[in-house]
């Protein structure tokens, strides 16, 4: 097996939503590196009879589809493997086929709620020991609840987008000092798409968190860490995050994941009742970070992978954060995305920030164009990439990318 | 002047969205007791040459009409002012006309994001003696930035909805145990209503912040105390807030609040450029808390006020909140709705929240009823009411209510 292909394979069957040319942004289905408009699929009637929602794949995002259930997924996923393995049936869809590089991708879902987690117990400690020196790097309630906070929704952005050098206040020889950031960084994480939600007041069990979260996408929760330690007390980070977070366009299913499914790590002291669960949660996901610079870019240098890690020993999982989330009440919609929190491993070169990597940048990175890396500059484009694999098969989970401007 | 009547001044003009019997939620503006169909008054072709989009006030929220920005804004006000002065058009409208009592209210606007501020020294010195007693109350930030945090928007609940006691892990004798919370408290604050946003890498400027903040209502921010004081730390409230925030119907524009604009407090140290402005944007409010628990209404007793304060000298003000909310390039959007934070005044009785009220409990208060309150017990009913005054003049800016269960 090819585990560092970036075709998606045929049975995972990863969707989106993208325009083409002049067109409406639609539903799209990715299979090697094309992508075969699911709205057209439906007009071929392909799609009859399983639940999905009247033209539902012509929509702008994929809450229409996704708010229609595990059952309709279910018949959905097994339908188009069965419509796209027909060799018939796929040259008649030839005309509805587009190179994946044609196709401008847009956020896959409308987001009504964002949020972002803590849960990778070596990036909680690293940042703990950086912005906390003289504590505890763990704080007490780590290991018994998933840490997390509401991020912005508006600033959600595509694959392939420019992102702003954020302005604001950060301490300069000890003084607060107004101006653009000087530590930008990328957070590499892995996000949930919701397909359903609970009413207020109904929390989502634990184990009936199957039948909520759609799949997984990539996201980079770009950061400037020194916005980000200036202003994070007592109310969390606002500014320092709020000006971009990258999400991934193909939205890989739980189901296609199935095989890629593995126990997560032993919780010690135990999780509350509610955040426990016999299920097996973990992922096994190969993650990585690439950095192209501009003068790389035009050297024509290849990217040079900086990061790369596993999402395999995440402490806490999707469905404890899910049941987490809503346990108060709260209500989630169609469509909301939570994210795991920076990825990052326990070896050196495996952690999921630049931070991270380079000890608060007191130790740079050296590129191939000659020079150093503290954090982003200007040209800088991070790259994100993921696959799913088991040993004896490996599936690629789509990528992101942004540029710094 | 009656400076408690709940009427709404005609001159006010506070617009909303409702339905009555059946109908479907559309909007709506007050007078009084009463209140007039805005889609049948545009109907009747009198709304017509003032640029408000074609059948905004049929739909479910504000949003439309707020998009259409401040010049609409203000030929809708100039051209209603004579709408419903005119006694001939007025009876016109009577078939049109309900009491506020018949109709029942929503969310005013869609709103895309939740962003809660933390602006009143008041209130942050009390907050941060109680959780961080062994350190300096305000940190270090808070005098230069408008400290605030992301909410969440899809558990922003209308006036007289019920509030479930959330549960959550919080401390019982050191130790984190997870159950109902045993200090829910509420948070009395003032919303500001977006009108319309801006393209994102396109800060707001505080000068040009009128444009842009369309009105006011209030805010009722629930918060559970232990399991806020649990999990607050390194992100800020999450599980303690999501569970409910309550949104008062009707919006107060800017202009009829205009005989209402002060002078804000003088800030020391000085702000950085972004957010200083010559313009006066202190608002003369005064505020108050009525508590009513279950058997005070069964037997007739009028509610308690437990809280009276003033907005007057809130050290943020909202083009402050505003311009800083942008500042690093974040987009907002028409409908967005951000909180000032807690109104806390400086003397005993003028506290905005529980918590402060009765020192962390110590200090219960006493009800009517016979009973004592450190925190909210099932069937209190909160509600919050506002007034703007400057001396000479008057008007109710609204109310909020909700009622645990």
């Amino acid at each position: 097996m090819d585990d560092r292909s970036t075709d998606f394979s045929p049975t995972s069957l990863p969707i989106g939503i993208g325009s083409r040319g002049s067109g409406h942004p639609r539903a799209w289905v990715a299979s090697g590196r094309h992508a075969v408009d699911l709205s057209e699929i439906a007009a071929f009637g392909l799609l009859n009879g399983i639940g999905c929602p009247e033209g539902c794949f012509t929509k702008p995002n994929l809450n229409e589809f996704l708010a229609a259930g595990p059952d309709v997924w279910c018949r959905f996923r097994n339908r188009l493997a069965e419509v796209l393995n027909d060799g018939a049936l796929r040259r008649k869809l030839d005309g509805v086929t587009a190179s994946q590089d044609d196709l401008v991708m847009c956020i896959p879902t409308l987001v009504g709620d964002y949020v972002d987690f803590y849960s990778s117990l070596h990036h909680a400690t690293n940042l703990g020991r950086m912005f906390r020196p003289n504590a505890e790097p763990l704080l007490p309630n780590w290991r018994h609840i998933p840490i997390g906070y509401h991020g912005r929704t508006a600033t959600l952005v595509p694959d392939q987008s420019t992102i702003r050098r954020p302005h604001g206040i950060r301490l300069i020889d000890n003084e607060p000092v107004f101006g653009p950031s000087t530590s930008l960084d990328f957070e590499l994480e892995v996000g949930f798409v919701l397909g359903t939600g609970n009413n207020i007041g109904e929390p989502i069990a634990i184990d009936d968190a199957a039948n909520h979260i759609y799949g997984i996408c990539l996201v980079n929760d770009w950061s400037a860490r020194d916005i980000q330690a200036f202003e994070y007390q007592p109310l969390g980070p606002f500014l320092g995050k709020s000006f971009a977070t990258s999400v991934s366009p193909w939205v890989i299913s739980m189901e296609a994941l199935g095989p890629y499914r593995i126990p997560s790590p032993v919780q010690e002291p135990p999780v509350a009742q509610y955040l426990s669960t016999e299920q097996d949660w973990g992922l096994s996901l190969k993650l990585e970070v690439q950095l192209s610079s501009a003068k790389m870019r035009q050297d024509r240098t290849k990217p040079v992978v900086i990061t790369t890690t596993r999402f395999d020993d995440m402490y806490w999982t999707p469905v404890q954060q899910l049941a987490h989330l809503t346990v108060n009440g709260a209500m989630s919609r169609t469509g909301d995305i939570f994210a795991s929190g920076t990825v990052s491993g326990s070896i050196p070169g495996s952690e999921g920030s630049l931070i991270e990597l380079t000890h608060r940048g007191t130790e740079p990175l050296n590129l191939p164009d000659g020079t150093e890396r503290s954090f982003l500059l200007q040209g800088d484009r991070i790259t994100m990439r993921g696959w799913a694999d088991n040993g004896s098969s490996s599936i690629f989970i789509g990528q992101v990318s942004g540029t710094v401007t």
